[in-house]
């Protein structure tokens, strides 16, 4: 099973892509990165950045299933709100075009999974998404990290 | 000078796309309608049908403009502003894969450049609006008559 992770973000979206196996586990790193959006350009140039990137990385890996972490805006903006909805809508769109599954962690069930701590810290899940993959070194980019739990997270929970 | 407005929504998107003289004053309805979106279907899916949509409504008129009317969401609220961002998302992408132009205007805004009064009723608006573009009868869907306001107050507005 391969399962895309997205870290969605207007500024940084990070990505990461991965093989388990039937019982979960996580087997190898696919590819991972992140997307770095142009801030200077108009909300509409910036979506299209999104979802070409994110187009490209899902027609190249084929993933069975993509999950976008979810995200909990402060209710005091909802603005905010509005803005990571537009990025999210773009990366889930690219998922249904490509007639893939689609699904959504929160940040608790992502820091539980990888780490069995659902208040973990940054460093905390890099060191677990380091261990899991058997990566040589962290990833250097937290938003590359996130990603990488999130699909590790979805693997793990898929299963009985 | 083509102007397409877009009243948002995940459930009906209405769209109003007319033509305006070089005063700003609307000359006339190229189309207008309203996207019904399968509520059963799960929101990439529902997000693809908007998308497509509006894409074809954009291929097909070629507008100068699109202008989405900006939505306030209550405090309390911040997953409706997540959702609501979601298909503006999509709305914003079409256009600028389409290298169209886009622009906000915000519901009082409208409403006081369509009707004279920025806390005008629905009735009045479709009044207006009806009123405005010379129609033989007020638009029967609400959301229809919006976007036709959008457009309206777009083309009223950009000129000094």
């Amino acid at each position: 099973m391969r399962v895309l992770g997205i870290d969605p973000g207007l500024r940084y979206t990070g990505f990461g892509c991965i093989d388990a196996d039937v019982g979960g586990q996580a087997t190898g790193v696919v590819v991972a990165g992140v997307i770095r959006v142009p801030q200077r350009k108009p909300l509409g140039e910036r979506l299209v950045h999104i979802h070409e990137g994110l187009t490209q990385i899902m027609v190249e890996t084929k993933p069975d299933l993509v999950v976008v972490e979810q995200v909990f805006v402060h209710r005091d903006r909802p603005q905010t709100a509005m803005q990571m909805g537009h990025a999210r809508g773009v990366m889930l769109l690219a998922a249904a075009q490509n007639n893939i599954e689609t699904s959504e962690l929160s940040p608790a069930e992502i820091k539980q999974a990888v780490t069995g701590n659902g208040r973990a810290t940054k460093e905390q899940i890099q060191h677990a998404v380091t261990a899991l993959l058997n990566l040589s070194a962290a990833p250097d980019q937290p938003d590359m990290a996130d990603a990488l739990a999130i699909a590790i997270a979805a693997a793990a929970r898929r299963l009985p």
